[in-house]
Parts: C-alpha cells; sequence; structure tokens
C-alpha cells in the first residue's frame, strides 16, 4: 500500500494565511471527492510573527520537523516593518525572507520551476496580440551561484570599505539544472502532442524541432561560470538532437522577453538572472495574482519540495478579504500534480484543480471579487 | 581662447559604419551651420576587422591614442562569427566586445547613462496608454562590482570543476555613483520646471518632491553589498531633502518596469543589474531603434566619454542600407550636449540635432525607409 500523501502548510505573512484557507479548502474538497490518502498538517512559521515573539523566523529544528512531508505549501513571506523606521524597514525584509532561502537550500530544492503561460483572463501588459501565445517555463538554478552568501564587508562603514560578493558555480548543479531543462522541454513536447497542439523550433544548422531550450547567461562579461555553462550546456545538448538549443545573454533576454515572449519555450538560467527572468516571464503572463513557484528536489525523495506564489505578503492589503488567492491554487494545483508523480489520483487532482481555477479566471476577467468569493467559485468547479 | 572639441569616430562592426556615416554627416552640416569649433578623426578598430587582420581588436597603444580626444562616437561592436560554426559562434562576441569594457575601465568611464523616454513615433511595447509618459534615466554604476573579471575555474573541464566570480564594490564608487544619481534628479527637476512640465513623487513620510531617485540592489539576497549600498543612499539621501527616494530588489523593479515604468523618475543600479535595467528601459521606451548609451567620466576631464546606441551591430542587415540611424542620432545629439558643457554652441547644436531626430521619428513612424534616407531628412531639418 502506498504511503499517505503528507502537506505542511505554511501561510506566513500578511496575506498568506488568507490565501492558503483558500487553498485548504480545495484540498478538503478534493480529498473527500476522490477519497485522496492526503492529510496536512499547519504551522505557524516561519512568520514575522513568529520572529517578534521568538527572536527567530522558526525554531531551530524548522527543518528537522518539515522534513518529514512531502511537500511545503508556502502562503507568503515578509512584513517590509514600520515604514516611520527606516532602519527596520529597510531591514526587515531580509529577516523575514530568510527562510525562503534556508528551506531551499536545506531541502536542496535545486530547481526553481516557473511556468508562465498567458492564459485566458489573465492581465495582459504587452500590447502584442501574440502575447496571448505565450507559454514558457523558466528553470532557475536553486542551489548556488550568486546565492552562496560568501563574502563580506572589509572597513565597513568607512569611506575606504570594500564589499566583495562571491559567486560559486559548480558544474555538478550546473550540468543537473540545464539537463532538467532538457527534460521538461521533451516532457512539454509530448504533452502539446497529446494535447493536439505542436510548436516548431529552429536549431542553429536549420532542423526543425518540437521544443527549445534556451540558456541565458551573461558571458561576455561574467566569463568564468559563463563558458562552464556554455560549455556543459553545448555538450548536455548533443544528448537531445531532438530539442532545439539557442542562447541567449540576460540583457538581451530581457529585452526579447518583452519583443518576443512568445519564441520562448524552456529557458534556463543561474539563481540570480533565473531571478530577475521567472519575475519579468511572471509579469508578461498575467502578474503576481497567477504566478506559481515551484521550489524542487527531483532527485531525493526524502526531501520535501516547496510551492509559493510568486506573489509577496501585500501587507497593504492583508486581513481584509481582499487578496486573490489565484496565483495561490495554481501553486497548490502544481504542488498536486508534482506529488501525483507517486499517485495518480492526486496527480489528477491537481489537473482537476488547474481546470477550475483557469475556468474561473478566463470567466471573471476584470470582475472584483473577494477572497472566498473566488475561493468558493472555484471549488463549486470541483 | 577655447580649445578644438576633438571627437574620435570608430565605427566598429556590422551597421556600425552605415549609421555612423549619417551621424557624420549631420556633425558636418552642424559645423557648417554654427561655425562649430570641432573635429573629429575616423578610426578602423576596434572592429572585428581589425581583429581578423592583427590578432587583437584594437593596437596597443589604442588608448593612448583614443585619449587625446574628448569624446568617442561608437557605433556598434560584436561579431557573431561563423553561425555553423559553435566554437567560433559561441566565444567571438566576447572577442570582439572586449574593447566596450576596456574603455569604460581605461578611462574610468564611471557612469553609464541611459535615458528611457518614450517619444512619439516611438514603438510602443506595453498595452497600457500611460506607457506614453515613460520619462526615466537609469544610471548605471560602469566601473566595478560584478564586472571585475576576477574569479577562475578550478578543476576546469572536469565534472568536479567549480566556478568563481568575485563582485568587489568600493564605497567610493558607491558614493560617487549614488550622488551623481541625486544630482541628476535635481537637474532634470529643474529642466522639466524649465519646460513648463512638473511631476510630483512622494517620499516615505508623506511629503511631495519634485524628482526621486530610486535605488535597486538584491540586499535580501546579496547582502554584502546591498547593504553597503543602501547605507550609502541612506546617507547620501540626507544632502538631498527635496528628492524622493525609493528601493526596489531588482526582480521587483523589473516587474514594476512592465507594470508602471512612469512612476519611475532617476534609477541607480549596479553594474550588472544596471545593465538588464537598462536594455528593459529601452526596449519599454521604444526599443534598440532609438536608444542611446552614455559612459561618462564627469569628473576627470582628460578622459573622454564614450557614446554608443545600445544596439548590436546587427551583422544579418549589415552593408544593406537598411539600419536605422536613430539610435545612433540621438546618441550624437546626447554627445554634442555633453561636449557642450565646455561649449554653448556645441550644447544648442545638440538640442537641435535631438529636437530634429524627434520631430523626424513623430512624424515618420511607421514608414519603412533606409539609413541614408532617415539621415537625409533628419539634416533637412538641421
Ligand atoms: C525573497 C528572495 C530572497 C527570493 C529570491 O530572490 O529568490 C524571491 O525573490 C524569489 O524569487 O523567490
Ligand atoms: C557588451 C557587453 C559587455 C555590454 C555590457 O554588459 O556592459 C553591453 O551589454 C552593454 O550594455 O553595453
Amino acid at each position: 500500500m502506498a504511503k499517505t500523501t503528507r502537506i505542511a502548510v505554511t501561510p506566513g505573512d500578511g496575506i498568506g494565511p488568507e490565501v492558503v484557507a483558500e487553498a485548504v479548502r480545495c484540498l478538503e474538497t478534493l480529498r473527500a471527492r476522490h477519497s485522496l490518502d492526503m492529510e496536512w498538517a499547519r504551522f505557524p512559521w516561519p512568520s514575522h510573527a513568529w520572529h517578534e515573539e521568538h527572536g527567530e523566523s522558526m525554531p531551530q529544528d524548522a527543518l528537522d520537523q518539515l522534513q518529514k512531508y512531502d511537500a511545503i505549501l508556502l502562503g507568503a513571506l515578509g512584513d517590509p516593518g514600520p515604514v516611520d523606521d527606516p532602519d527596520r524597514y529597510l531591514l526587515s525584509d531580509s529577516v523575514s525572507l530568510a527562510p525562503l532561502l534556508d528551506m531551499r537550500k536545506g531541502f536542496d530544492q535545486w530547481v526553481c520551476e516557473r511556468p508562465a503561460r498567458l492564459l485566458p483572463g489573465a492581465r495582459q501588459y504587452l500590447a502584442d496580440e501574440r502575447a496571448k501565445d505565450i507559454d514558457m517555463l523558466v528553470i532557475r538554478e536553486n542551489s548556488e551561484g550568486e546565492y552562496v552568501s560568501q563574502g563580506g564587508r572589509l572597513r565597513k562603514g568607512t569611506p575606504d570599505e570594500v564589499a566583495t560578493q562571491i559567486e560559486v558555480f559548480t558544474r555538478k548543479a550546473t550540468d543537473r539544472i540545464i539537463r532538467y531543462g532538457f527534460e521538461q522541454a521533451r516532457n512539454r513536447a509530448t504533452n502539446r502532442v497529446n494535447e493536439g497542439r505542436t510548436r516548431t523550433f529552429k536549431t542553429l544548422d536549420g532542423r526543425t524541432c518540437e521544443s527549445q531550450v534556451c540558456l541565458v547567461t551573461k558571458r561576455n562579461a561574467l566569463r568564468y561560470w559563463g563558458d562552464m555553462y556554455t560549455e556543459a550546456f553545448e555538450a548536455i545538448s548533443k544528448e537531445y538532437p531532438d530539442v532545439a538549443t539557442h542562447h541567449e545573454l540576460v540583457d538581451a533576454a530581457c529585452m526579447k522577453f518583452v519583443q518576443s515572449p512568445w519564441a520562448f519555450d524552456v529557458v534556463v538560467a543561474s539563481n540570480l538572472q533565473g531571478d530577475i527572468l521567472t519575475d519579468l516571464a511572471a509579469v508578461l503572463s498575467g502578474g503576481m495574482g497567477v504566478a506559481p513557484s515551484c521550489n524542487l528536489n527531483p532527485t531525493n525523495p526524502d526531501m520535501p519540495s516547496m510551492f509559493e506564489p510568486t506573489h509577496g505578503s501585500a501587507p497593504d492589503i492583508a486581513g481584509q478579504g481582499l487578496a486573490d488567492p489565484t496565483a495561490m491554487l495554481f501553486t497548490t494545483a502544481r504542488m498536486l500534480e508534482w506529488l501525483g508523480r507517486k499517485d495518480p489520483k492526486i496527480a489528477a487532482a491537481g489537473k482537476e484543480l488547474f481546470d477550475a481555477v483557469a475556468a474561473d479566471l478566463a470567466e471573471n476577467a476584470g470582475t472584483r471579487r473577494g477572497t472566498h468569493e473566488i475561493g468558493a467559485a472555484i471549488r463549486k468547479r470541483l
């Protein structure tokens, strides 16, 4: 008999608890309707409130506790603190967001995957009609690179200060994220064929493929890892002759995301460049109101993956029932699809939730509805 | 008697020579019409062609030769090399673009200034009507940070490779770029008042100002220099109580550039983050076809500043008379305004050229014209 799927629910700060409440109600509905073998537990941390009380955003053994779960469903983190106290204001979000990075690191969630598809009903920021065809998957290296937190401040606070920040990239992590990108490109091509859609991409030498991976670096200025990424990409691409390849520098990539985002399929980028590209892709495909973010460990089944909407904690509207739970529910659907790798009934529930959220979005574009109203409308469709 | 203003003209690669030819014709017209005390000389380097022949993009004493000029007017650099030879294809642009970085470093052009204003006639990528009000100046730290080229590759080419890239930031360079940002904010407010326009920005504590500086960092992940930048910004802002201040993280800044670019005035960012933000700002304000880029040394009059369009060398359309010289001519106008700090007649010629290019753009939106046709139309207005 398969093991019960267990989810750690961490609502976090601001609007987090409100949107998570809708997610949990959807999980309840799906579990009841399909007798899913799935349970969850709620944690009051990480959060700003916990930090205020205990001097830390989560308990010392937080990761040990969370590791018992198959996935973490996170609402939103971050509290900008008192606006009239600049010192606290400026520092507080680094404090309240730190647990995100702790979890990614602690559970070696080495993939950050952020699909960007402009669904009917989502806000379209671009003037070009073809923006409707935006359908890309940005894959961000999530375990090293610019985010290793190495470096320091010499002569801190003096006019002679020198601050250094060291970026560390390993070939191992580079290879695995690039290979993951190619695998996703193949999966996407297969899924498209199953759905009766196809897309075509040209290789440099003129062949036609049904999927593409674009590698983003800044190798003309950041040579060391830029060259290593490029070499790894060239080598691995030989194993995937069916996938077209493409290179962009990060500045040009941002430009092309605005000019012709519909031309991208899978995009692989470093931790920081991926952070930037995913935010850009999110806004181009409808904005923070719809964007999910998945922090995955695809290799170690003992480590939970973490799912969060890309949006922040929006303290200005928190507690008023105004937050749109759409991104949170798309995130929940992604989580179920991921957990469904072991349990097809859960995968089907994820697909069902995704379709319900997408249908609700398409039907209610432009209407003003509260958090609970949107959640209830989506549950009705399940 | 004032010294003759001298310009080094470096056409570069691809469409560079074609668009530079139009710029030089405009300079000739302006010089003749206003008896400007200005001369120029043409250099066949840096360029890919020079590299092919001499094994280096420019002569060893290139910087010494260029230093005798007051400004460098650069067409475009870069040659992607033979598309069917991946190794050369991938490496060649790092080679051909290197002189750009050499000049910035060699002449301590510590400011990269890229104005982004959506002028009538320019292509509008955003759906929102308010994009017409985009009028920002992105100021990029151009002398250090992510671009110091320090680091290396340990166990290069093996599965155990580790690539490091070191970012180095000094308080001195941080202070000067931030202070430069505040000075530009003040200048812009003054210019707006002179033109009968005003804009208002709120400070965090609710006061109203006529200009704003937004500092962009990624201080929640890149703490060392992020904190130093933030502290420097807070300290210097106290000297400019008339300028509103604002902070953004780079990922959120990219998103807000798409969502509400009209809300920005002056933006200050690091070398790499500025590179990304300026490309994004360029596309939002009409694309590469119009965007100028100025690499300035405002402190040392013995060092030439360098002016280049943001666009690349577009080898695919080179030599066909198809390239749009608009960005090059806006760049030339900026150069004249900069050189005009010492010679008001040259400043006036810069303003005249800017107005002529803007008028041509407004009148001919959407029409297909060749390089020379556009150049001639603009010269007619001078
Ligand atoms: C909160 C911050 C450290 C984080 C990141 O940069 O990874 C966030 O921007 C994200 O993208 O999840
Ligand atoms: C060519 C490259 C090194 C350069 C940079 O990154 O600075 C370019 O992108 C630019 O913005 O001028």
